[in-house]
């Protein structure tokens, strides 16, 4: 129904579309149904008595300033918290370079009002996370999208892309969403070298960078950025900004991310912000830094690492189990998602309503393709994504427990495997015709 | 220093400015200083004893819900809750019509976010609220003002603005923000007609309303809205978009605001949202839920009314003791601010810088007009725009104890004094010469 308001939507909500992972949803909470769609974390996991303390003690003692309206940057002792954790990582931030955001997805919005004008070009891995697609299309990002290999980015392939002139690059280096896959630290020096070369720069997203499963930590883009360029003068003229979060580390329903970036940037993305929403909760900042201080973080994390490496550990063991010899998959060495490459031929739309008829889901790769910039053709160019997508699945292995996963991939197994064999009698069918 | 990144600004990053409330924040918390600049709950009507036994609650007995990512909507019990509240004041909504988002300023910025595009026209009184010219200017918009008196909006200018073609009109009915003003029935009836004949529709900011201390109750724009147009199938055919918060009612600190909406436009919005941050924070969802319900709301706010009503009078009753006779000032039968007019010829500037050295802290009056559209001549209604606020100060009466608003007046009206003292000698100096 048409009414006042309907009639008046600006041009951006032609970009709006429902996320397949969102309507992914409904089907989880179905009784019975094993989801490897969304990206939770395990609840089990969830530090609940630290939780209960950080609260008592927040509320008992700065209740005044915790429930009151705070700055727009954040919550001062936990901006400081977050850069002396990321030291040990070699991220020399400070506080003035850290800038507190309702969940890494308000980073990528916030990004996005910041540098991308309609039409403006980002540079995407292919496949790439959905949320970052979601936040950029509204403010009319075009891609260039640069295919993934099982080692990510395939830097090899980069210099003609930025010789487009994309606004910047959009890079997951460790434990890629949806692949699972990590960038090596020789691709790495090749990325910041090559930004430095085409003064493209890169926002690196480290969702998952702390849960590491096997094989050394890796140095961080904007770390490799500072060394290489040879520049010592500070932070404050560094090719890269930095996204990380407690989501994966704390609590999802905290919604507390942040930003590492120049101060002139943080300074700018703080006036967005404040346009946006003020401030993130100063309660759950308040609480996060009760919860995560004194070390419990670093505690914490360990204990995640062992159970999320054993359902890992699980879920590849089951792969290989039930899953038939033509089917492929990554070998993540950290974070959430395991990424399963299909023979060609499938028809995936019918895999995944097979997997939910067996009381399983995942999210079909497609959603993970940006559609190529090209003049004019855009249908075609979506149709590529969807074609190239249309062989994966995401699965994630964090949420459900070492027993559900055996099983839901056993109940996955056997829908790949009626699709296989449908699309066998065709092919035969067809060549009996 | 330009680095990489500032050379790749979007266009939308020229109407970035500083907010002057923002800045001012920095001064009140010099020590002594007396703030009436903010817009800041008193610390001292936060239930916190209420929150301790609903963070218990909630963790005791939801963790793995509220710790975990949640659906973009929000809680759904919040959802309900919020709904069976409003119904109180004849707001006919169900939780499809509610989406609950991070402040009420998030919701600004999504409503931006689907309407305005780069050039459209907002309809705004002048003066209005900061933060929602913040949140738009970032689409682009230009502004209609129309200007207020002490019965809020002037209706009966309205005409000639909306055959300008504004995408919708920005009203705050309740206790206006800056100016403290209430607009009365008839006004209001006026309002929605006119919004109904031009087909421009409205968005009636609320987050004051429950905040009255004498008077009537008056009836919302939204309900309005659907009395007048004689339509009785539902909310889905509204003109009217209501905001609210519990920013002002239990704490901004949480930071959780609504929108109520026709459902379609709610989709759009969710979609929106869930670019801009996936969700609010489910914890502080669930923890509002909890303070919320079984009636503790309602208590809760006829104290903060009680507490409320008492500041306002000692402001009213300090400003008539100390302040010169040439002074005015607006009445606010609820809300949080008082509207200060000064003679002309007063410099603002002097008396802002005046009264910080007396250790008192207010908003100058000219951050709340929106310069108007015209083409090409922005810098001078700029110009016209600053010198309409250039009498006015911003006074809240919420933050501080009666004895600090009895002391802070008094500076103020010594600050008032000397400049008025000096603007006389010059006037006199000048006519001797």
């Amino acid at each position: 129904m048409s009414t006042a308001w309907t009639a008046r939507y600006a041009l951006r909500t032609k970009s709006i579309t429902s996320s397949q992972i969102r309507e992914l949803l409904k089907f989880t909470q179905k009784p019975g149904m094993i989801s490897f769609g969304g990206g939770l974390p395990a609840p089990d996991v969830f530090p609940v008595e630290r939780f209960e303390q950080a609260c008592q003690k927040v509320l008992a003692e700065h209740a005044a300033l915790a429930l009151q309206y705070g700055e727009t940057e954040g919550y001062a002792p936990l901006r400081e918290l977050i850069a002396s954790n990321m030291a040990r990582y070699g991220i020399k931030a400070k506080v003035e370079n850290v800038l507190i955001t309702s969940g890494s997805q308000q980073a990528l919005d916030l990004i996005g009002k910041l540098f991308i004008n309609a039409g403006d070009r980002v540079l995407v891995e292919a496949p790439t996370y959905l949320g970052a697609l979601q936040a950029f299309n509204v403010y009319g990002a075009e891609y260039v999208p640069v295919p993934i290999d099982d080692n990510g980015l395939r830097t090899d392939l980069l210099e003609k892309p930025l010789r487009s002139g994309p606004k910047f690059m959009y890079v997951l280096p460790n434990f890629q969403n949806p692949a699972g896959t990590t960038l090596p630290e020789k691709r790495r020096v090749e990325l910041v070298l090559l930004a430095e070369r085409y003064g493209i720069p890169i926002i690196e997203d480290d969702p998952y960078g702390q849960l590491r499963y096997e094989g050394e930590h890796l140095t961080p883009l904007v770390v490799l950025d500072r060394k290489n360029v040879a520049r010592d003068n500070g932070y404050s003229i560094g090719n890269v900004i930095y996204l990380s979060t407690f989501s994966k580390t704390l609590a999802p329903g905290l919604r507390l991310g942040w930003i590492v970036a120049p101060p002139e940037i943080i300074a700018k993305l703080t006036q967005l912000k404040q346009g946006a929403d003020l401030h993130t909760s100063t309660f759950t900042q308040f609480v996060a830094y009760e919860v995560a201080r004194d070390g419990f973080l670093d505690k914490h994390v360990k204990l995640i690492r062992q159970i999320y490496r054993e359902r890992r550990d699980v879920m590849l063991a089951a792969l290989e189990e039930f899953f038939p010899a033509e089917v492929t998959w990554t070998h993540p060495q950290g974070g959430l998602f395991l990424w399963v490459t299909l023979p060609e031929g499938l028809d995936m739309q019918a895999v995944f309503k097979s997997a939910l008829e067996q009381n399983v889901a995942f999210v079909p790769g497609d959603s993970f393709y940006a559609p190529a910039a090209h003049s004019g053709c855009n249908n075609g160019d979506h149709g590529n994504a969807h074609r190239e997508g249309s062989r994966h699945m995401r699965l994630n292995f964090s949420n459900a427990t070492p027993e559900r996963i055996r099983e839901g991939i056993q109940r996955l197994a056997a829908a790949v495997k009626s699709q296989l064999a449908a699309t066998n009698m065709r092919s035969e069918s067809s060549l009996g015709v």
